[in-house]
Order: structure tokens, then sequence, then C-alpha cells
């Protein structure tokens, strides 16, 4: 019996774990930026792959990829960080508010990622070496907004 | 004792849980490609409130959300879904192995998207009715690609 009430309890949290993700607060806005998040890293993951030599470097998958950072620079995200929206409010989120205040200034990160990207796009395509030169600007600048507003893990 | 273990069991699910996302197969394609329809599914709801007449009809916020949709037909998507990344790999998904069929052609109801994402991005600032015309082909088009690819819910 105790058995069957502690499945039941799990297969309750996990039910609950999967409507959350959509009905939580803010849970379609963090779902999609965590998407764009997600498709930016399997960009960067190509990218990557070649800048460390474990990947044999191809110029179309790299300018494909380098494309395709720019591409997301171009979805107007707007509407997904609403204030509010962050890991006090969904723990689905790994936002933290203080990627809300001024002095955090995400904005000028994000369009330190959208200048790398670019970059990037100029570079990727020439070969590796033009690769590895811009991947220090565009890593840094994912880790430029994650420091200040990302949770600690 | 028991509830300390019953506590812990839920714990190490709750965190496989939210490792799986990452790190399960497909984990971070399946995030990105989630992601990609919250986007949508947040922008139509933009427009479908104003259709239903639950929203006053705001023609700079209808073009706007018809301009994102349009945008996310920009985005690439080939490297999310390579084949066997449905649900049957990753309970995360719920996208049914048959959409990888030929006669699922998911990729000709994903240009009925755009189709119809375009036709909304020419009338959703020209006024409610021009909308409200839009947006039967646009639901439909979802509707099409969720009907052959989707796992039933």
């Amino acid at each position: 019996m105790k058995r069957i009430i502690v499945g039941a309890t799990i297969a309750a949290i996990a039910l609950a774990g999967s409507v959350m993700a959509q009905d939580a607060p803010f849970g379609m806005q963090i779902k999609a930026r965590q998407g764009i998040m997600a498709y930016r890293a399997l960009n960067i993951g190509v990218l990557g792959g070649m800048a460390k030599g474990e990947a044999e470097y191809d110029a179309a998958a790299a300018q494909k990829a380098a494309d395709n950072l720019v591409a997301t620079a171009m979805i107007d995200q707007s509407m997904l960080w609403p204030e509010g929206s962050d890991n006090s409010a969904n723990p689905a989120s790994t936002a933290d508010a203080k990627g809300w205040t001024a002095e955090a200034d995400v904005g000028g990160k994000e369009e330190a990622f959208v200048t790398a990207a670019m970059a990037m796009q100029a570079a990727a395509g020439g070969g590796l070496d033009g690769l590895k030169a811009a991947m220090g600007d565009l890593g840094g600048s994912c880790g430029g907004c994650h420091k200040v507003s990302r949770i600690p893990k």
C-alpha cells in the first residue's frame, strides 16, 4: 500500500512538473527564452567543436552555424522577459532578479553578443584561424550576461 | 526515516527531471524546438486574443506579433529534428516518430505555416477584420502539423 502511495505521489509530482512548465507563472516565456538559448548553444557548439579541434573545420557548416546565431539576434525577445519572471517566481528559470536592474545592463550585453555573432558570421567561413579568433569574443559575450543575470549553480 | 527516504527519492527524481532536460538524448534539440514553438504560441496568442475580442485591437501590437511569427520562419531548424528524436527517445518530447515519415510531410506543413504567417504579416496591422480573416489559415497551419506529428495527449 505504501508503495502504491509513493508511486502515485511520484507520478503526481512528475505530472505537476510537466504541467508546471506550461502553466506556472511565465511558463511559456521561460520555455521560449530557454529554447532560444539552447538553439544558440547548439550552434556555438558547432563552432566551438571546430575551434577546439574536436571536429574537422567545415567552412559551410561553420558559416551556417554563425548565420544561425545572427538569425536569433533578429528575434524580438521583448515579451519574453517580463519583470518578475525570474527564478523566484518559477524555479524552471535560472534567471536572477538582478538581471532586471539597470546596472546588470543585459541590453548592452545582448548587444555585445550580436556584435560578436556578426564578427563570427564574417569570419567563420573564411578559415579555421579566423573562426578561432572570433570565438573568444563570442564565448565572452555569453558569459558576460550569464555572470550577472543567472543564479549561481 | 521513511519520510526522509521518500523525500530524498522525490528530490532525486526532481533533479533527474531537470538534468534530463539538458542531458537526455536530444535534450538540447528538444528544448530549442519547443522554445521556438512556445515563442510562436505567445505571438499567436496576441493575435488570437484580438481576434476573439479578449483584447482590444492594437495595430502596432498585432503587426509586431505577426512580424515575430515570420521571423521564426527564418530560423533554420534543420539541426533540431534529428531522426529518432521523438517521444520514444526522450519523454520530454511530444513528437511522434511518424512525423519523420514522408507521408507526414512536415516540411510541406511548415511551409503552410510560413505562408499563413506571411499573410498575417500583410494583414495584421490593417484592421481587425483582416486579422480575423488571416487567423483561420494560421491556426489551421499549426494544427495541420500537430495532428500528424504529435503524440495524442
